[in-house]
């Protein structure tokens, strides 16, 4: 990336991937990408290579989330410089794989663009995930998209928190853009939910496209929610968990939840509030993946990123 | 059970069993039964011993359906009466535990009642799963269970069919009654379904109380859905699926399928339509734990139940 005159210049982007099966059992981006894998016509943007890619073969096959350890959370530095070694967890094999033909991570070499898809078992609708608030060709992106499938909503999720970001598959890519879409429960296909993540992907691509030909974006502003903080169950003392989400949060993603407002219901029927001192913003709400990483829910701000002007590097 | 002017005598149901967790990652009656094991107070009635009981703990811990195979499919003649070994699959030796505890199978001595606690990813509501239209104690506790909830809706679907029946958990007990409360996706907990299926518990056992006490049951009838044929999904020569639930069927569980109607949507967009002779009422639609048994959804066809009266046969 270079500058000039305000105008952040990015090389074009010839090299995009589009992951599925991250999580082998969020199924629209696995039925998409092996769709795709048949026949890319849809994909095929001029003067770009898209690859569709299977990214966690084992965990599609038996449609469970991962077969040793979440493959999603598994491109950190420690597992991409691990020496290759059978006995490492499958997952870290295949991110070491992964890093070797999208990267290496953090490298000129890596790809340009990568999508990953996911399913959500929360009512977050459409939703891309970012990584980066200072990464305006992704804030143009994701402009471009929520214009482009206006009035239909698609919320901005940026995870830029020192402890709760997470070494994510599209992390490898120079840009990294995840696209969750719910609800759908694991291991089943919705047509609208699989509708919705294709019409994304097709605007995606179309920027894209726009970009490499020339076309210069300029300033604009994004509204973002912004990842806070990580809100487990209550639990007892052996980590069960003692109450639910209330039916007053549940499918709620997305809404403001002030102090006061019922946040967990106990299994005796007693609501528990939430306490904190203002209003968030809470998503991933009752995420069937995420009991097991002590998290009911994740509050988020609101918050509006302002995304400089860019064009590409001409050559 | 006797017969006496038209009535049909049974001894009182003493010995009752709740099953939760036949299937790991259904969480309402996982969760039901963990609490009634810590304080079994709410299922208590007078003369009744009502055991919770989690069926398939290793697949509960690992919040999976099965470990080796369906656990709601073991209890076949043959599973039953296989000698017992540390090869056979675990859920077929736990199939084998199961059935000397709350068995044997069709012996006098077992249990009375056996309610097993399902969820779907189907928008099936609370169903009540009945495995014969003959018996008339089951008959009487659903019509009961049905008025009681009523305006809420309590759909009885009816699996008699000679191949699509399968030998359940719950078919040990003298009375097999299957509870199936949906959508919920699997490995999520939502307080609306946990407290629908244990309003359907509480007025079981009320029923139960209620005729252990003598209360005499008149004549009536019972509205069923009658399982008449699996449904399986469009595929190619390598099994994989190439069509979706059409959104106008998805979650349209209970309603009628007519003859011309879209049932199924391919990937490229073309519907499929319905082509049976007939209206059929559709259900298990879309269910996850389905697409591997080649089933889209089942259909079914309703029906008007004769039940006799009932009453306790007096000791």
């Amino acid at each position: 990336m270079t500058s000039r005159c305000g105008v952040c210049c990015f090389n074009e982007a010839r090299r995009v991937a589009i992951f599925g099966g991250t999580h082998g059992n969020e199924m629209s981006g696995i039925m998409l990408v092996n769709m795709w894998l048949k026949n890319g016509a849809e994909i095929q943007r001029s003067g770009v290579m898209t690859k569709p890619f299977i990214t966690n073969p084992r965990a599609v096959e038996k449609c469970t989330r991962y077969v040793d350890t979440d493959l999603n959370r598994a491109f950190t530095p420690e597992n991409l410089s691990a020496p290759s070694a059978d006995e490492l967890p499958y997952e870290v094999r295949r991110a070491q794989e992964i890093n070797k033909t999208f990267g290496p991570k953090g490298s000129a070499d890596a790809y340009d663009v990568i999508f990953d898809l996911h399913n959500t078992t929360s009512n977050m609708g459409s939703t891309l995930i970012l990584e980066s608030s200072t990464d305006h060709f992704t804030l143009q992106m994701v402009h471009y998209i929520k214009k482009a499938i206006a009035p239909a909503s698609c919320p901005v999720l940026l995870n830029e928190h020192p402890l709760l970001k997470y070494s994510t598959s599209r992390s490898v890519a120079k840009h990294p853009i995840g696209l969750e879409v719910g609800p759908q429960p694991q291991g089943v296909l919705r047509s609208n939910i699989f509708e919705s993540m294709r019409v994304i992907m097709k605007h995606a691509l179309d920027f894209i496209e726009l970009f490499n030909n020339g076309v210069e974006f300029p300033p604009c502003s994004v509204d973002v929610f912004k990842v806070q903080e990580r809100m487990d169950y209550p639990r007892d003392t052996n980590g069960n968990i003692t109450a639910m989400v209330h039916p007053d949060l549940q499918d709620c993603d997305w809404e403001p939840l002030n102090p006061g407002d019922p946040m967990f219901q106990t299994f005796d029927g007693r609501t528990i509030p939430y306490e904190g001192p203002s209003p968030v913003y809470p998503t991933f709400i009752n995420e069937a993946a995420y009991y097991e990483k002590q998290q009911a829910f994740v509050t988020t701000r609101r918050e509006t990123l302002a995304a400089q002007a860019i064009s590409k590097i001409e050559q």
